[in-house]
């Protein structure tokens, strides 16, 4: 085959691999983890059942692909945010606030069983320790900029971030998100 | 029966039961969750398999009962230490630092799918908010004798705290908890 067919196919597979992430995600959103069928993904995303099933084996392996594509997504956008900003408090700030939206937008509307089963994936700890190592680097530019307490080490102080602003999912509201993150800042303060 | 034969009883089936509870819990912590079997748990407590089913259908539900009793020891515990600290903001940084320890003990030996099984149980939501809400208390305790910052409600520094004290299960030592501790009530202090 030419290869321009190839690369035919191969965007065709990724838009309907993609099409079959979004549609599972919305309706585990919607109906619960354990309501899901595979003869309901199929014909939410408009395919067969037949093809779905060359796709992925069952509802768990969807689920796991699409909160893969989330955590992917969530890291470049955090490193997005940490090159635009300018400065070690700024960027360590920008970074914050963007892990606390996260926070705040991935736990809202998503089921426990649904946490639980996702959360003991290896990729979401390779992910959760990328995102400690990326705030521990930052910090690190910001206690030597004199930013940020020194008195503590910036991996401790990483943990402590990560922790504090999942609080995050609780929280009800985004202005709500704000004071969060202005009261994890203060707990980094260079010490008087 | 006379009631003291009565109290006897009771007594001897409360012993079983807790000896059966700490048998578990100690195979779960050196085996993992799911090498354990009713025969090793009846074998390492001293009593008969028939017994051990007399009072609990399957480990899982021994294991829950278990963590029950967890759960209600360290919401005693904190409510103990809270009532022997003198002042609002001792008081709060005695619960905080009790419940940075609790934390910091509690899963530096536990497999993950035992956490996931366990946080499950509306038991544990049960207690986790009167976590919260004892801290709430404390802390607008402390907002009113103007030790703790008043710009941000208490139920929203409650939630930082705990998640932020959380961190305490990933850390290396007792030093790297206090210094946890430290930073945390640093989130808190008034802003000038």
């Amino acid at each position: 085959m030419p290869k321009l067919w190839n690369e035919t196919i191969e965007t065709h597979r990724r838009d309907v691999r993609h099409a079959i992430l979004a549609a599972t995600a919305a309706l585990v959103a919607e109906r619960g983890l354990l309501n899901v069928t595979m003869s309901q993904i199929a014909e939410q995303t408009g395919i067969g059942r037949a093809t779905l099933y060359k796709y992925f084996p069952d509802v768990e392996a969807i689920l796991r692909a699409w909160h893969a594509e989330q955590i992917a997504h969530h890291l470049s956008y955090l490193t997005e945010v940490r090159d635009q900003a300018v400065g070690p408090a700024q960027r360590l700030k920008a970074v914050l606030e963007a892990f606390a939206a996260i926070s705040h937008g991935a736990h809202g509307h998503v089921d426990t069983d649904l946490v639980a089963l996702l959360h003991r994936d290896e990729h979401v700890g390779h992910a959760r320790e990328r995102v400690r190592h990326m705030i521990r680097d930052l910090l690190a530019e910001a206690v030597a900029a004199g930013e940020v307490r020194g008195d503590v080490a910036p991996a401790e102080l990483a943990a402590y971030c990560v922790h504090a602003l999942a609080a995050a999912g609780t929280l009800p509201s985004k202005a709500a998100v704000r004071r969060l993150v202005a009261v994890t800042l203060a707990g980094l303060r260079p010490v008087g």
